[in-house]
C-alpha cells in the first residue's frame, strides 16, 4: 500500500471508530436517562456486541495493517493523521498484547466484583468485597506484563492509561507539594475564628426552579443549548455523541440547589471543552477532549476558578434571585460567595469541597502506590485509609462505607484514575495563571464577559482536541509542565483570605 | 455447509441484524425526542453509516450464502428458523434485485421530494411538487419491473411490501363493501337529528395533567410501564429495541385533551403488542409485529373498539375526573362516549374520526390504483382528489393543502402504504366479532378487566410476533381471511345506534 493510500484507508477506517463511539455515545445517554428498568439484559446484551464490533475495529487485522503501513512514515504524516496513528497505535498495543481469553476473565470479574462492592458497601462488609479486591490487584499486575516494553514499575503503566506520560515519580513530587501546603492550610480553616453558615443556602428550591436556574446558568456560562440537552440521572455526567450534540445531566436536591448550579458549571466545563473542537478535527476520532486530567481541568475551571470566585456571584446574584424563592431575597453576592466556598473536613469524596478535594484523592494515591509497590495485605486496608483520614484531614470514619468502600474504581479495577482528579484542580488553577498574564480575568467575571474567557481557553486547549498529548498541549501553552506551585498559590491566596488565616 | 451449520450459522447472523435494529431504535428514538437540532448534520451521517452496515447484513455476500444453504431445506425448518428465513429472504430478493445506483437515485429522489413537498403544502402549490411526483411515480414503477418475478401488475407488489399477501383484487373487494356501507352510514349520521358537541370535552387540562392522565390509562389498559417509557414528540409513534423496552410518545395540546388520550390508547395497542411476544422468539428478528396491518389492528383495537366503547368509559370516567379540573366534574359517561364519538365529514385524514377515517383511505387507495393502472396526468390528481372528497364526503377541499397535498406519503415513494391503515380498522373488527364468541367483552370492559381482553389478543396475536405470514395468522384465528362484513356491522351498529339512524 502506497502512503496516500494507506493514509486514506486508515481515515475511512478511523471514521468508522468515530461512528461506533458516537453510537455507543446515544445508547449510553439513553440508559442513564430515560430508559426503563425491565430492558436493562437486552441492553446489556447490546451494548457488548457493540463493545465487541468496536473492539474489533481497533484491534482487528485491518488496523494492524494500516499501523503497519504508516508506521515507517510516522515522522512525516500531517497533524491530523499524526494525531490519530499515535492515538490508534496506543490504544492497539494497549489492547492486543493482552491475550482476549485474560482480558474476558477480568472484564467478568470487575462485572462481579462491582456488584459484590455494591453490597458490601451496603453491608458495611469489607470482608465481603476483600477477596475480590485481592483478584483484580492480581490481574492488574498480571496484565501489565503482558503489554510490558520497559522495565517501568507496574504502576506506572496504570498511570499512564488514564493520564498519558503521568508517572509515580511526577505525581510524588506532585501530591508531595499539594500535602505540604493543604495540611497546614485546612488546619488554619479549621482554627479560623472566620465561620461560614452554610444554611443560608439551603433553603428549599422546588426542582421546576432549579432546572430553568440550570438553563439559566449553562446558557450565560457559554454552553450552546442548540448543541445540547440538560436533562436528570442518578450520577451526573457529560455526554458526547458529535461536536453538534454534547448533553449535560444534573440531579436536584430540593435543600441543596447550590449543589446542582456546581454540578451544571462543571458539567458545562466538559462540553464546551468538547462543543469548541475545531473545524479540521471535528469530524476525525481527534474531536474529543485529550485526557482525563485535562478535561477536568476544564470542568474545575469552570465550576470553582469561575464558579466559585467573587466575582462571579457579584455578577450572578441580581438575577439569580429572580429565580429563587423569597427567602433568598435579602442574600448578598458576598453570603453566596462565602457559603459556595465552606470549608472543612471530611469523609466522602464526592462531597468534598474545593480545598479538601486533593486530599482526599492524595491519600487514594497513596494507597495505590502502596498496593503496587509493596506486599500488602488488603485486609489492613481499612486501617491504613483510616488513619491517613486521621493523619491529612483529621477525622477517621466510623466505618467502612464513609471510608474504604466508599469508591466505585477499585472494584471497576480502575487503578490509576483518581489522580486525574486533583490534576484537574491542577491545571485549572495554571491555566489561570497564565490567563492572567493577557486578560483581566477577575474584571472579565465580574462583568459576566466569560465569552472572552472561553475564548482563550479554545485557543489554547479546546479546539485541539486530542491531536496533541496532554503533555505537548500544556507545554505549547507556556513551555511548562504540570507545577503544583500554582495551584498551591491559588489555594492558599484564597482560603487564606476567605478565612483570614495569618491576618 | 451442512444444516445444522447453516442454521446455526444463519441465527447468529440474524442475531447480528436484531443488534442494529435495537441500536438503530434507540438513536431513532433519541431524534425524535430529545436530540438537539445542532447535531442534525452529524446525526444524518451516522443513521446513514448504520443504515448502509444494516443493509450490507441483510444483502450481503453471507446472507446469500446462508439463504442459498437453507433453500434446499425450507420445507423442513423449524417453525422459528423458517419464519426467519421467509423474513430474510423476502428482504434479500426485494433489495438485491434492484441495482444499486437505481436504489440510491430512488433515495435522494424522495429526499429532495419531501422537502420540496413541505414547501408545497405551505404555499398551496401543487404544481411545485407535481414534476418530483411524477418521477417517483415512473421511479417506482420501474424499480418492480426489476423484482418481476410473474406478471402480476405493479401496483400488486407494491401493496404486498407493506402487507405481504395483498392484492388490488382483494382490496377492490374490500373497499367496494366499505364505500357501500360508510358512504349512505355518513349521510346518515349528517342528517340525523342526534347532534353531539364536541365542545364540552375542550376546556381546558393542564399539560401536568395530561401526563398524568397519560401514564395512567397507559397502565390500566396493560401497557407494562416497567418496559417502557413515555415522552412527548413532534409526530407521536411506537419505538421497539427490544421486547423490554417498548416506548411510545404522544402530544399535548391543552384544549383536547382527549386527542392525547386516545393518542396513547392507540400507540399502546402497538406497543402491548412489542411488549407480549413469546418468549421463544423475544430474542429474534421475529420478535415484532407482523405486519402494517396487523399492528394497526392493534392499536385501532385499544383506541376505537376499547377506548370509544360505552363500558369505557363507564369504567373510567370517576377515576379521570380525579384527575382533570373542576369543569368536568358533572360530565357523565355517556357524555363522554357521545363526544369521544363525535362523527362528521372532515377533510384531514389524521384528524378523521372513527366512522369517516377509512373514506380517507378508500379515496387514496382509489386514486393510488388509478395512478399504477390508468395513464393518468398528475396535475389532474387534485381535480380527481377533490371529486372523490365532494363524492363520498359531501365536501369539497378549498385548496390543495387541506387536500392533496396534506400527507408525506406520496413524496416518500409509499405507495400501496396507505390502504394497510384502513385494515387496521377492519381487523380490529373481526377480532372483536372472534373474541365475542369466547368472552363476554362488554362486560369485561365496563368492569375495567382488560387484562382478559389482551391475554386474548396476545394468545392469538401478539406471541407469534412475525413467526407467520399475515395471511396465516388471520386464518389459524378462526379460519377465515379478511372480511369486511364485520368492520361494516361494527359500524352501523355503533354509528347507527349512537346518531339513531333508521330508529
Amino acid at each position: 500500500m502506497n502512503l496516500e493510500a494507506a493514509i486514506k484507508d486508515f481515515h475511512a477506517h478511523a471514521e468508522k471508530v468515530k461512528m461506533y463511539n458516537s453510537a455507543m455515545a446515544v445508547m449510553y445517554f439513553d440508559a442513564a436517562t430515560v430508559a426503563p428498568k425491565g430492558g436493562i439484559a437486552d441492553r446489556a446484551k447490546r451494548s457488548g456486541f457493540f463493545a465487541a464490533q468496536l473492539f474489533d475495529l481497533i484491534t482487528g487485522d485491518k488496523m494492524k495493517e494500516l499501523l503497519a503501513a504508516l508506521s515507517p512514515h510516522e515522522g512525516r504524516l500531517d497533524p491530523i493523521t499524526a494525531g490519530m496513528y499515535r492515538m490508534a497505535k496506543k490504544n492497539y498495543d494497549k489492547h492486543v498484547k493482552v491475550p482476549a481469553a485474560k482480558f474476558r476473565a477480568f472484564r467478568e470479574l470487575v462485572t462481579k466484583a462491582q456488584n459484590v462492592w455494591e453490597d458490601a458497601r451496603k453491608d458495611d462488609d469489607f470482608a465481603a468485597f476483600a477477596p475480590y479486591l485481592k483478584d483484580i490487584i492480581a490481574a492488574s499486575k498480571e496484565m501489565v506484563e503482558y503489554r510490558r516494553i520497559d522495565d517501568a514499575p507496574a504502576y506506572d503503566y496504570l498511570l499512564d492509561d488514564y493520564e498519558e506520560g503521568m508517572t509515580m515519580q511526577i505525581y510524588d513530587e506532585y501530591f508531595g507539594k499539594v500535602r505540604d501546603a493543604i495540611v497546614p492550610l485546612l488546619k488554619g480553616v479549621v482554627e479560623s475564628t472566620k465561620k461560614i453558615d452554610k444554611s443560608i443556602v439551603q433553603k428549599p428550591v422546588s426542582i421546576e426552579a432549579q432546572r430553568k436556574i440550570a438553563h439559566y446558568i449553562a446558557g450565560m456560562i457559554g454552553y450552546d443549548h442548540n448543541r445540547g440537552y440538560i436533562c436528570e440521572s442518578v450520577h451526573p455526567f457529560c455526554n458526547s455523541s458529535s461536536r453538534d450534540d454534547v448533553r449535560i445531566t444534573t440531579r436536584y436536591n430540593e435543600n441543596d440547589f447550590l449543589s446542582s448550579l456546581f454540578t451544571i458549571l462543571h458539567e458545562c466545563g466538559h462540553a464546551i471543552y468538547e462543543q469548541s473542537t475545531g473545524d479540521d478535527i471535528a469530524q476525525t476520532m481527534l474531536s474529543r477532549g485529550v485526557s482525563m486530567g485535562i478535561h477536568e481541568s476544564q470542568s474545575r475551571f469552570y465550576e470553582n476558578v469561575i464558579g466559585r470566585s467573587r466575582g462571579f456571584w457579584e455578577f450572578v446574584t441580581d438575577e439569580l434571585k429572580t429565580y429563587l424563592p423569597d427567602a433568598y431575597k435579602d442574600m448578598t453576592a458576598e453570603q453566596f460567595y462565602e457559603a459556595a466556598n465552606y470549608a472543612a473536613p471530611s469523609l466522602i469524596r464526592v462531597e468534598a469541597d474545593e480545598l479538601t478535594y486533593s486530599l482526599h484523592i492524595m491519600i487514594r494515591y497513596e494507597i495505590e502506590r502502596m498496593i503496587f509497590t509493596q506486599d500488602i495485605d488488603v485486609m489492613d486496608l481499612p486501617a491504613i485509609w483510616n488513619k491517613k483520614y486521621e493523619e491529612y484531614l483529621g477525622i477517621t470514619p466510623p466505618n467502612n462505607r464513609l471510608g474504604v468502600l466508599q469508591d466505585v474504581h477499585w472494584s471497576g479495577g480502575m487503578f490509576g484514575y483518581f489522580p486525574t482528579y486533583s490534576l484537574g484542580s491542577a491545571y485549572a488553577a495554571q491555566f489561570l495563571a497564565y490567563m492572567k498574564r493577557g486578560l483581566d480575568f477577575d474584571g472579565l467575571v465580574k462583568k459576566g464577559e466569560f465569552a472572552a474567557i472561553t475564548a482563550w481557553l479554545t485557543d489554547k486547549i479546546h479546539r485541539h482536541g486530542s491531536i496533541y498529548t496532554p503533555h505537548d498541549l500544556v507545554d505549547k501553552i507556556a513551555g511548562e509542565q504540570l507545577n503544583a506551585d500554582y495551584y498551591v498559590s491559588y489555594l492558599q491566596e484564597k482560603f487564606g483570605g476567605l478565612y483570614r488565616i495569618g491576618m
